[in-house]
């Protein structure tokens, strides 16, 4: 049993009319229906906001999430030091973490990248068509997803994109106005796996694409496959920040 | 259900008494073991070897395995290139590639990876400890592997090692020398998934150690996990070998 | 004194009319003016053709050269074998190599990666326009580089591009058919560094572009800064290629 | 010219006489040595310690400053996040960094990795031999130096050592106890090149190693060769760290 929880700022959608006509039951809702589809009974899904006592990621839930999707954008700078400081360690110790989209300048997936994370932008009413190319056909969140996929309305994310490179480089998308953006980008941090995945805005149905719950669906499962060893030493080395060193037994 | 087709020269088990009395049934013996008792029914195992017919790596056998391992030694160059054009074009498509130990200086591994794969070597009588270390934790195939494992006699393998700098590096092993060696690397080959695990001789009864077994079982079920995606492009490259280029669709 | 070897098929541009008005002195010409403009006096340069003895890369021209550039396209083929194969020692060995556009597809190229080096293509009348980006901008072979190079007229290469995750990625290109291509890729074999950089080709004049020939130069530049230590274990190794092993001293 | 900030820590030797023994003038003095010896006239060296204002670390020191060089460790805590900040903001700028034993836990180390740099650990009196191993013998910090280097007394720092996968992995220690580190590991965060070494203590004479010294000084070198591009788009993107996004142009 895969326990996924979704993470989801949930502020848009309940301020703007224009994102509620889109998203009316917060876009968690399509990307938990997405992973239903895709995973099915073998996961069970929780979903948890900023609003939400400690953020809906209390010590309690974090033990008992194996990967957590983290969608953020208005608010990040409301979301507690404390909770980030739980999440990373967590995922330090072996919990997996899909960030999508704005979540690029979420606290936590800076923390983990200790970069700016910064990229170039630009967003024209309407939108422009981005194309969503694998680079790397083996990959398992790669499995099923068309060559390319076509997102008809997106905002523009381009390069430079200051994140690390990439430990797998999996998917790299193309806009109208030619700029490119590395889309999929898969790391691991301790005893943790990281996704970054661009594609999704509150302002287009994106979320609603199947082909993007796919991809999420497979970057949950990918980010669950880690080394399951009670004794992993990565653990008791996540587990006693006082110490900066594990003497050997 | 993953299908496994192990591989082995099976050279030095029938000529000489020494290699025969630690592998009476040849080296694929134990190998095969370990994978039932770690992938038990999930999982279909065939052998093949030197003297079968094509090496036992037909076109029909290689169509219906997913993941192979891999050992020779004794006999590289007896193996004909047409099968290791054949076992190369099924990686590029995604099949998985287990080498072991001296199979770095196999063709096919030396093919996949474009460079000498050349090592430093010591071979004194008895052997000496190997130790096996995790540097990646949260790697699939570190699952369930304590830290360290011990080989209490091996021969030396150390570094340089010949091979470009591995996609994921997951062990590291010393020797009583001081040596040192990437003795657990992992690579993306195309669709398919490489690893090299350095321990194992046929001169020692490594592959009767439990947890030797466990990392080739899990390398295996790693190498297993690759996109089934049946459009992958991937797999449409590397099946028009004359052509150099795939037009677009 | 760096010293540079520039290769070129120099096919086309003796018997295709159209290729020889843009190049009227071969396409190694403008690379040559590339390498004095941005190098000057430090770089000593040198041609060498398919059509010259052993194709102008002797043992004696290639124990003089630091860093080989690599054009090829109609004439693969035709690349003897023992050429390739002492190219292949030298990268291994501490010289660097820049292949350039259709030289993906080159014996030597192909060798270094260990795929197919396949990739997606498609040419259209008139070309159509290309952007190179940059993407890793700190990496010394995108000195002095616009954000991004924009290339007028150009075939299509796209993904899947069939080589190893490269080592480091430097540019990334769309097409205005929304394709991307990892045109800027990073290796390291050996003791020898590969770059390969995709723009260029017979029918365009992309070489004479100085964004264009100043990537090359800076890829020539980068390729050269290895390892000066006449002692290195990998030299040692490629220079005793029947032996499996060396012996620690 | 290079310009080079070598910062100390400086409060061990100020305070046992164990270690102002063997670095009667601070352990930056045999550091400013070495790479004296090995960059000679191209190279400017500047140092700066805990104890001075804004720890010599001011806004102004590092607009000149290609390299810095880190050695802390009882002190960490004492360094002002202001100027951990500062120094962070520089490096992704393109600033180079050369992160020094201990340093492992300071807190621009663990800004840029993102993880917590633990590592196991094990300190005897008398300490034990370290054996230094090159394994990408190409790479320019690699340059001249012995395989091994063997350090005859250090401190036992193994793995797992929790930092993200190196970029380039270039050396590997062994300790008596039989432990890997993973002693050389190269990283690019923005334009910014780090490297992290971890031979040097300051129980022990390291410092005072020539073939110590050269790495460190290879390290500067290789840290200070990035793209001098005034228009990198990485550094405007870090001058304006209030903002999420650069605007195309």
């Amino acid at each position: 049993m895969l326990r996924v929880t979704i993470w989801n700022e949930n502020v848009h959608e309940r301020r703007e009319p224009s994102v509620k006509r889109i998203y009316p039951d917060g876009m968690h809702a399509p990307i938990a229906d997405g992973l239903r589809r895709e995973l099915g009974d073998k996961t069970s899904i929780r979903v948890a906001t900023l609003a939400d006592p400690e953020h809906g990621l209390t010590d309690g839930v974090l033990a008992e999430t194996d990967v957590l999707t983290w969608w953020g954008h208005a608010a990040h700078d409301e979301v507690s030091d404390e909770v980030v400081d739980r999440v990373h360690a967590r995922v330090l110790a072996g919990m997996g973490i899909v960030v999508l989209h704005s979540g690029h300048k979420s606290k936590i997936f800076m923390r983990l990248m200790g970069t700016t994370c910064n990229l170039r932008w630009r967003s024209d009413p309407g939108g422009e068509r981005e194309m969503v190319w694998t680079v790397n056909p083996g990959h398992p969140i790669a499995s099923g997803i068309p060559q390319p996929i076509v997102i008809p309305h997106q905002e523009m994310y381009g390069e430079v994109f200051d994140v690390p490179p990439p430990d797998e480089l999996v998917f790299i998308s193309s806009f109208e106005g030619g700029e490119v953006f590395r889309s999929g980008c898969c790391y691991t941090r301790g005893s943790g796996r990281v996704v970054y995945f661009s594609p999704g805005d509150q302002e287009y149905p994106v979320y609603h694409q199947p082909e993007v719950q796919r991809v999420i669906a497979n970057s949950v499962r990918w980010c669950g496959d880690v080394s399951t060893a009670n004794d992993s030493p990565i653990k008791k080395l996540a587990n006693s920040p006082r110490n900066w060193y594990l003497n050997p037994e």
